[in-house]
């Protein structure tokens, strides 16, 4: 008894593991790597030792990350050897001559690729990680890691996987001071100030994690950005965390603020076709450069919501975004320039505007320019049919972007699971070809782009797990996922992340996979069902707003989407409308602009219909709507539920902060359900149907409540 | 060995300890509980249980800190028990049966002191933690645990002590909007948003170590308030938080703003003597105590740096304090005057203000009133003579304000122990009666006030270390240990300190408690030396401008307090100038009068004295000025050679942070050096001594430097 005592204290303290038992705070995410029941011990039963015969950066931290993930599954130390051996598994590139030797179908694996596969080497059983570069090794490494916490073991391993999307990049709207714009997950994790000198091993984590899914670039700043970002400090600070960032395979991208060159450049322009202009950006990128090497480029927002652009010299788009793109050219840097503008003054439907401005310059860009779309038309809502730009700009490879801070869906508090938003645009026909889907855009094989792109709005910050709660963590993984492969699957990868993130045990995930995969369309219920869209609060986007008509600008006013009356709803972007609906391929223009094929799900978007119409169900459109409200409050009651009943297999922190957190859920959709309905009702006059619960409270309450400290406030 | 293997495995999981090891990340501050070499193994040999004969919820707590506390040092389980046994360690109050047959010398422990004391039970040997309220047996747990994290065993314990100041209380600056005005450690620890829902589990380990140095109140918020914090919603939320405080003796204060009448109460006036206004502040009283039973009171920054007051209706400060003592008076609550003001017109000397206004009010305070006093005149400079109130005000408690978070002295990232400036200022006689020092009137003792406070401006932030360095976490350490006891020794308490938050290795302490004891005269050296003060740069107060003239109000410009020109330096602050001294009581008036009995230190504080006055070295004082910037800067690379040296001792995260921080702390200490002796050669036109180093820039380099995104802002 002393023995093993003495044995175990003597582990603990050579680990330096903190005496006190920490709790299950989230910082882990999906990388937790512990002991699994379901996992039958094969790690544990034969000794493992890890081979890096050739190492590099990124080999030593594939490596590392392996001996770290299978001393967590094997609960015990997991040691590198010099020579493989029965059990071994080792990482090396494919070119490597102990790996050509066993010729593998390697070259498929293009770049990134891997390949990791039980073989035999000298007469040794070993699980080879391979690719044709080291990142494609440390990909497979995490692969292994991830077979292994779904409930695979070490034996007959074979995976094997490529990504279809090039640049896998995050966006963080982090702000210089530290704020984030529309971040729920506390300050941003970049502590400007003190870098370039500390280095928070926080960074090191992050890298991680993205490397885990895939994600291989990050835009360091807000798009909504400060020139200060391009000064010699400001370089020498990203330099930094591209140092940290660079051995994970992750390439540090900047928002460039197109005027940077009057703000820091003492020029007189920020004239994209002015020689100054361009000399100016060209000697700022080779600055850029000099510093970090492989710096993957810049991202522009520009004359969109008050940023500064080309359009302010009358020059397009285009002007601009190649003149950046020639500075970056000679670096084999890369511009993602976005596609999110509507005017000051443009009185034509808001929906309209980046097809507009942006489908006539397609074949104008240069050939390092991609053009970045978010998935829908106006802005991140719960939901909104899929971007006409996609299929539309066939010479321009188009980034997609997505969001995944919830600014339009509850913020960090509600529960809801992206992942079938994503597939739901990413699946989405363009009708451009037959089988041409916006993935198949997205990932260049519909015109044969090599240059391809996904783009997520982080919701990372500062919070112990990262992103202000457990289940929001799945949504910056169903991005990394997705970004790798577009035809992806939403409910494959919940499977995968809460086998992780909890346990491989089907009495956890099943129930966890159904709670997330109804989530996002419980959201879309309980806010904005049948098509409306933009009905959220002034600025913050918190809580409902759907009476909201006196902003100055038309566009910026619920009222606007809407569009109610005592006689109907909906915003009619048919020809008799805004003919928005143009904007699609035929085959798609003609099912949306067809009040009787367009989806339920879509009507308001595009119609605008009397409260009296019939739905498929045989109700009325105001008993649809309620229904909707009604079944969106209560999949978050049935949520609670769920959870309560899990609460014996799920650790407390996470287990407490997540029943908080969906109280908090229930008791906004149910804010979220009266307000809307009674505002509706006092549009369109009419009686709640029998039985259907009377809003708490009049429209007057709902009207006055008012959130001036709501987080995620634009800088 | 397959068997330990599993038996570890085993345990590791048991405890639900995360598979990976976690780093020292500074979040466990002093309580880590670590097995250590230095402990003989007491705890381990002979088994240990835990007895509480009468639970509380507080003493549920003490039971819960000590299982975890040596469990950890006996790195092993540690069970509770229904009844003692040899071994046992129990925790009762004195009244308690089993302790009162004991006969012990409890009544002297008032009521919050402890004693912790080996005695004999039933024939069984026992460690007791007793005190007469559960609240002192909870100190006394945290002694046993200081005691054993500092060396100490089990074997024959004998610990007791009573704190000699009531209200021990940290302010923090927190603003709602979760900023921290002069906070250097992210974000406010105060999550408002999801208050009162979510429950973070940090408040409770910010209470644990909070009640581990005996801290009994928390002031939630900015002194610069805003009136919002008395609404019904943020009522709630400080409710939510004190009820978690509360088992750990913490009670909640409120800053209050002292026009919320007029902005949350629809009054037209705050006039503290309009009957209407004393009524809303009743009815507010009111209000929070039905929310917070034990709601600590009010702290009040009134007429001071454009906050609302009495004087706004020329009514004293004693009338305003008096208003809200009376509204708090039937709830037991306080009232916290703050006595830092100064006029936006008054032409006089800003060190004479406080005095000039409060010192006529002493007598006329009620019975709940305390007013509280920073430690000097101007503003928490690295060196300020004690502030000339304290023994001035006789018939008044004086809370002592010190602030913890480094604002003039370096930010978070420099490392100065505050210990030794906190005893300087404790330890200065008054000069009011023989021996009569700044602590006897803290302490009440002086006057024999039973009601007494000291305050902390506290450095925490949402970081995870909470201070910013492992080395700032002492500057809260030390504060609560003299708040305990004002007389208490800056270096014992940096040992404790020390051995806790590293190991009790004297190899480790010795040195780690040289750096740090001298570490705060550094600061001064190459900061302010001599009696220097506020030569800081604008706003931020990050980095030097003793330049800086040219600031609308004259105190807020460095030059108003060096005074500098081609003759000489200091602000004459003796009968020849501001008089300031005169505020001093006699003796200790006529030695800061006379420049040849006045402390160097505080030279220029005083006295305004030409550059080639002999200095007691026999230098002049310019020489003497140089050699000191010298002394500061060469004491932080004595620091980096210290810490160098430690590096085997130390874990690495906290190793490499404060070796990152120490090497900033080099570059700024240069820079203050060389911008400041630039600055004094462009006015006293004289070269430096032979072999000393010229700066490192010219003059108007160091007047370009410029920080529009230093941390710590004001709201």
């Amino acid at each position: 008894m002393m023995r093993w005592k003495a044995l175990i204290s003597a582990a603990l303290a050579s680990a330096s593991l903190p005496a006190v038992a920490m709790a299950e705070d989230g910082y882990a995410l999906w990388m937790r790597y512990q002991p699994q029941a379901a996992i039958p011990g094969e790690v544990v039963r034969q000794p493992v030792s890890i081979v890096v015969p050739n190492a590099t950066p990124t080999l030593t931290r594939a490596a590392e990350e392996l001996r770290r993930g299978l001393s967590g599954y094997a609960a015990g130390p997991v040691a590198t050897a010099p020579a493989v051996r029965a059990g071994s598994v080792m990482l090396a590139v494919a070119g490597d001559p102990a790996v050509a030797s066993l010729h593998l179908p390697t070259r498929s694996l293009t770049d990134e690729g891997y390949l990791v596969r039980s073989v035999t080497i000298g007469g040794a059983p070993v699980t080879l990680v391979t690719g044709n570069s080291d990142r494609g090794v440390l990909y497979g490494a995490f692969a292994l890691l991830r077979h292994l916490g779904t409930g695979g073991t070490l034996a007959k391993v074979d995976l094997t996987s490529t990504p279809k999307v090039k640049l896998r990049v995050l966006n963080h709207w982090d702000n210089l001071d530290g704020s984030v714009e529309r971040g729920y997950a506390g300050q941003s994790i970049w502590d400007w100030w003190n870098l370039p000198d500390l280095k928070d091993p926080r960074y090191t984590d992050y890298a991680r994690a993205n490397a885990s899914i895939g994600i291989n670039g990050t835009v360091l700043n807000n798009v909504n950005a400060k020139a200060d970002s391009l000064t010699a400090p400001y370089i020498a600070k990203a330099a930094a965390l591209a140092d940290i960032f660079r051995p994970w395979g992750i390439k540090v991208y900047l928002s460039a603020r197109f005027s940077a060159p009057i703000e820091i450049g003492g020029l007189k322009t920020a004239d994209p076709l002015d020689p100054q202009v361009a000399a100016w950006w060209k000697a700022k990128a080779d600055e850029i450069y000099r510093a970090i090497p492989d710096f993957g480029g810049f991202l522009v927002k520009a004359n969109s919501e008050g940023q500064p652009g080309p359009r302010d010299y009358h020059r397009s788009h285009a002007d601009g975004a190649n003149m950046l793109a020639a500075a970056v050219a000679p670096h084999k840097g890369i511009v993602m320039w976005r596609a999110f503008v509507y005017a000051d003054t443009d009185p034509d439907d808001r929906a309209k505007q980046a097809y507009t401005e942006f489908k006539p310059l397609d074949g104008t860009f240069a050939d390092n320019v991609l053009v970045q779309v978010k998935n829908g038309a106006i802005d991140f809502q719960p939901r909104e049919p899929f971007h006409p730009l996609f299929g539309a700009m066939p010479k321009t490879p188009l980034v997609m972007e997505f969001q995944i801070t919830k600014e339009y869906l509850g913020f960090a508090s509600h529960l809801a699971y992206l992942g079938p938003l994503f597939q739901e645009v990413l699946d989405a026909p363009t009708g451009v070809k037959r089988g041409q889907t916006v993935a198949d855009v997205v990932d260049g094989s519909a015109e044969g782009h090599r240059l391809t792109g996904m783009a997520g709005v982080a919701n990372i910050g500062r919070d112990r797990d990262w992103t202000g709660s457990p289940f929001n963590q799945a949504n910056w993984y169903v991005f990394g996922r997705m970004a790798w492969d577009p035809e992806a699957d939403a409910d494959t990868i919940a499977r995968e992340w809460a086998a992780q993130t909890f346990t491989p045990d089907p009495a956890v995930v099943d129930p966890v996979v159904a709670m997330m995969m109804g989530s996002r369309e419980a959201v879309v219920d309980y806010m904005t069902p049948l098509g409306l869209a933009h009905l959220m609060a002034t600025g913050h986007h918190y809580g409902p707003g759907p009476w909201v008509s006196d902003l100055a600008r038309p566009e910026w006013n619920p009222a606007y989407y809407h569009r109610a009356d005592k006689q109907g709803i909906g915003f009619d972007r048919t020809r008799s409308g805004s003919n928005a609906v143009a904007q699609y391929a035929p085959p798609v223009a003609k099912r949306f602009a067809d009040v009787g094929t367009v989806p339920e799900r879509d009507l308001l978007w595009f119609h605008h219909v009397g409260w009296d119409r019939r739905m498929a169900s045989g109700r009325t459109l105001w008993e649809e709507m309620v229904r909707h409200y009604d079944a969106g409050v209560g999949y978050v009651a049935g949520m609670r539920q769920q959870w309560d009943a899990l609460r014996p297999r799920i650790d407390a922190e996470r287990w407490e902060k997540t029943a908080t957190l969906l109280a908090i859920q229930e008791r906004e959709a149910r804010w979220w359900r009266d307000a809307s309905l009674a505002y509706w009702m006092s549009v369109n006059g009419r009686a709640l149907p029998a039985g259907v619960r009377a809003p708490e409270h009049d429209l007057a309450w709902y009207k006055a409540q008012n959130f001036p400290r709501a987080p995620g406030h634009t800088g």
